[in-house]
């Protein structure tokens, strides 16, 4: 069969099927309405030759009308990260387009990320005709982008779905390679809902010939909207119902009962749900290190954040006071578990909250029940409903009050002549506003942060568990585009203040993805960025080689960065090396209130080498101790 | 059974095993010893905490002494492209350290491109415990940096050997993943010999807990070193004989014979071996785009590069006065046929050597004869040991020359004011000395250098297939690298200037992977850098949408990039902007006499947007014809 041709301008109308007599649009257009319709306005990415004639549809005015733009990123990788920070920061899906090969593979580990940590992403990646893959004459030949076969590439066609075989069920919840117009628009569709439905990235494979294919509109016209609550599947009523007694008869028997506000209470929209379960019983809360800032850590009966023995004592036992724990949107990892060390009251009953089952822990026993197929988010909703607080039994130990940073106690020397990560963890919330959105890098301050108790309303993220080195930055773009799109969207309540983005860089991480910079003044996002200049890899350090050449980089000037990265004569930047306690102070005070020079702020903060937060410390050590070895971050 | 217990600190004495007596070494000491075994000194990559006790061996005297150093980079995709820079420059293994994960899979797009374009690269991963692995309670957790399962991953241990499963027979000729210490150094060994034998690259999982366990040493008194001719297969010696007596009739038969000079001919180290034929029997030679500089372009009877359809008109017709064509390390793939386009003379007899195959085509037919399991390098080498010059019956057509730059007759406009693409492809060899090497970046200069005729012994290193922008700069890098180490390694013959590093970028591809300059500082690496700034991907604004937003970057100040990036008071880099065609002249001019400043040059010159060679436009345009769209680059 002779390859199809097609044209490469934008069909720029839309018209009717003869046969059908039904509205059809290109392909193209298709799949950028569905996007739109999923809640997403901009797309991340990078072009190249097999995406091009998608990327053509970017301009299409009834789509821009909607809202759709594009946010070019300086490499693949980067634009992964960012898909992944739109999603934190929204809820709706991060959308990033790629090219064949060079480009999707440069994104894999963005995309492996988010995975591990539940977040929505959908790849859209430009790849080579579907006539050519169908015709014996070009299937037989070996395409740029593509990976020849290892034996007898020069008389065998290579393998046009080698990299959806590698993604497939490994690093997504779904995954479509199109192959056929006539199934490409539910395609489309499977993959949205399913990554709304498992939160999770998911791949589409659009062959560059499709992209001006006419499709019928009908799955537009039937469903306008895809949205995360039409993607959740819940249990039958009577299932809800029944749950919901026997929870809430533990929680009406319980004397200690509390809430664990963990991450995928945040994926599935249930924060404010939650926090407001909190509002109307007063029970004892305590955060994750995955989910923390989704319960609001300035309620009255916030208990901290509880990380089993590598967590702050003070906060243990609070813990395991309580004998009852209900456990919302749980995620069982090392790092969300100080490394399975999660400990619990003698008897204490756990009821765990989660998307695909909810399970009772029989006190005393071993034994568990466990309902599968139970969507947590139904339950907690009828809970919401169906709660008398007048029954609650509560009977917490007297004269305990809600956790406070003070009680980790740093133990600073007010004398030091320079900043600490102690002075760091005894300061930083002094400068952070309610609701202020705070990115943090992988990396010793990260250890600093987990513990503090920060304002109302404050979103902190961070890649806690996967722990990529350099996904930070990127992903505060991600952030800031998203803020953008959709302002003050994780805030339940008004500010006096506009809500700043702050991120908190590392010197060896920033280093990974540092191009991406530019975008911030490319796209005019508004951030402060404290770069924590420790000399290279410090949590490596912490592990092991603390003065080895392998955990160095070389110094860098940071605060020449922006002006090679187009900021040309410092109009929207303001570069600052910060060296003492004071001036640290000082201008994380201007930028508290208000007074920022520029939309774009870079503090370059000196710290010693080998300073670590005892947090980080206290885990390596917990972990060697625990035979498990140099295997922590 | 219990997690097996390991030091952190490294092992700095060898011992005997008691039960054998026979002498033992710590597994990364045997690691690192059989990669310098295989000719490679200096190794890549970014420390990670799965590969720090691995890393620890970096420091071991014995290994130190010979010539064992780490090249850190500023991420694991540069680390992969210097790795792969380092093989196309030395022929030894590029070799790459990086982490579970988050480390491997940012490597995975430079580690495909390596395999598309068969180069020799060994990636080491350091991953999880294998005592984790193997016990049950640590088999069940989910690990950071490790992908958990997408279902019932509360309930379920995730699959350690994940990633492992991604890249195995897609993306390199061999992997092992380390699962039995008693096994592990013949690993090691066949990932090696598999590595020189395929051309292509291997992986190395390496589990943390083994770098301390010891292993004997016998595989290092059996085979001291691995060599790329240890590990090519011989056919028996009848067959070479048969087979060379075949191909020296059609060449004493044939009155106007053709040598072509493509890919694998480097790749088995066969360079000098058939510039050696050639200079015997004074046969025309041609050029490919993946092998460019394979055949010495300064050779007498050098007739061009041949690309089909679209190649110049004037190779092509002499390409098809050619009655036999020797075509020597054969790669047929869509970009080195002009997308399929080869032609030959009608009867001509095409014999193609291959490591896998020699075929000899029946002229005046469509039939072939092949002989598999053939390795062209024996053949070759009996090829040159049995020709008899005298029984050549060359009668070429008279008055034809040999192939000058000049035939390609670009349309240059003496008067212009600003560098034009012509006028690069005019003047570039005029700035070249002999024995130069010159990695050139994906994108519109990469075309505009194809058919120019380079000077004797000139390197050139270029992504030509794969065409992975970014790819060129940390690629260099490696290059570089390999020049300290392998220092004239490309030359076979004196000069009398010593060899210079040129590297050719495009500012789009220089935004992907720049972070890596600051590497080029750190290592003393003298390098020219011509920064092409075309304000954009002009590549693709060839295809398509030459004046959409998509095909555009942030402007930036690349010659403020140095200052930022390490070179503190301009001791080690001079940046130049050049903007006229006589500015050009005269800093090339400079660079050429060696009146270089600093050992780090950065030429930022200035072009249109929309400038880009014919040799672009010819293929972008034969290829629409050929209706097979926007799918060139």
């Amino acid at each position: 069969m002779p390859p199809i041709t097609y044209d490469l301008e934008p069909t720029n109308f839309q018209f009717v099927d003869p046969k059908t007599g039904q509205r059809q649009i290109p392909f193209g257009e298709y799949l950028f309405q569905r996007v739109l319709d999923a809640g997403t306005n901009s797309i991340f990415g990078v072009p190249g030759d097999f995406n091009l004639p998608l990327l053509e549809y970017l301009y299409e005015p009834q789509l821009v009308k909607q809202g759709l733009r594009w946010i070019g990123n300086c490499n693949e990788l980067n634009a992964a990260y960012a898909a992944d920070g739109y999603s934190r920061y929204s809820n709706k899906i991060g959308c990033l387009i790629t090219t064949y090969g060079v480009g999707e593979l440069s994104a894999m580990n963005g995309i492996a990320g988010a995975f591990a940590e539940g977040c929505k992403v959908l790849h859209i990646v430009g790849v080579a005709r579907s006539a050519d893959s169908r015709c014996k004459e070009f299937s037989q030949r070996n395409l740029h982008h593509l990976v020849p076969q290892l034996h007898d590439a020069n008389f065998k066609g290579p393998n046009h779905k080698v990299y959806y075989d590698m993604v497939k069920d490994r690093v997504c919840c779904s995954a479509e390679y199109l192959e056929d117009i006539n199934l490409a628009c539910d395609q489309v569709d499977k993959v949205i809902r399913d990554i709304y439905k498992f939160s999770k990235p998911g791949y589409i494979f659009v062959p560059a010939d499709f992209v001006n294919l006419t499709v019928p509109v009908t799955n537009l016209l039937n469903t306008p909207s895809i949205t995360l609550q039409d993607c959740i599947e819940p249990a039958p009523a009577s299932v809800v119902k029944d749950l919901t007694s026997m929870i809430l008869e533990a929680v009406y028997n319980s004397t200690t009962p509390a809430i664990v506000g963990d991450v995928l209470t945040d994926r599935y929209g249930a924060n404010d749900l939650l926090n407001e379960l909190i509002k109307i019983t007063g029970m004892w809360n305590f955060s994750t290190v995955s989910g923390k800032t989704i319960i609001d850590e300035s309620n009255p009966t916030y208990m901290g954040l509880y990380n089993g023995e590598e967590g702050p004592t003070v906060v243990k036992n609070r813990f395991m006071e309580c004998d009852l724990v209900l456990h919302f949107g749980v995620e069982i990892n090392e790092v969300n578990s100080g490394h399975y060390t999660t400990q619990y009251k003698p008897g204490c009953q756990l009821i765990e909250f989660h998307p695909t089952y909810i399970r009772f822990s029989i006190p005393g026993t071993t034994k568990q029940e466990i309902f599968k197929d139970v969507h947590f988010l139904p339950i907690l909703k009828e809970i919401l409903q169906t709660i008398d607080a007048t029954k609650l039994n509560k009977q917490y130990p007297p004269n305990v009050k809600a956790f406070r940073t003070a009680e980790l106690e740093f133990h600073h020397d007010p004398n030091a002549k320079i900043v600490t990560q102690t002075f760091i963890q005894n300061k930083f919330c002094d400068y952070i506003n309610p609701g202020d959105v705070i990115v943090c890098e992988t990396g010793s301050v990260q250890f600093a942060m987990r513990d503090l108790v920060f304002p109302s309303q404050v979103k902190y993220i961070s890649q806690g568990f996967f722990l990529s080195i350099g996904m930070a930055l990127p992903a505060a773009l991600g952030v800031g585009i998203a803020m953008q799109d959709f302002p003050d969207a994780h805030l339940n309540g008004k500010l006096s203040s506009k809500p700043r983005l702050i991120l908190l860089e590392g010197d060896g991480a920033a280093q990974m993805t540092i191009q991406e910079l530019t975008s911030f003044i490319r796209f005019d996002v508004p951030v402060e960025i404290v770069l924590w200049n420790n000399n290279g890899y410090t949590i490596e350090r912490a592990i092991l080689g603390p003065t080895r050449s392998y955990n160095d980089v070389m110094p860098w000037d940071w605060t020449k960065l922006f002006a090679a990265f187009g900021d040309f004569g410092s109009k929207s930047t303001t570069n600052t090396i910060v060296e003492t306690p004071d001036e640290f102070t000082q201008k994380m005070t201007e930028l508290k209130e208000g007074k920022k020079q520029t939309s774009i702020e870079l503090l370059e903060v000196k710290l010693e080498t080998l300073d670590y937060p005892k947090q980080l410390k206290h885990m390596v050590e917990s972990a060697k101790v625990k035979k498990v070895g140099a295997m922590k971050i």
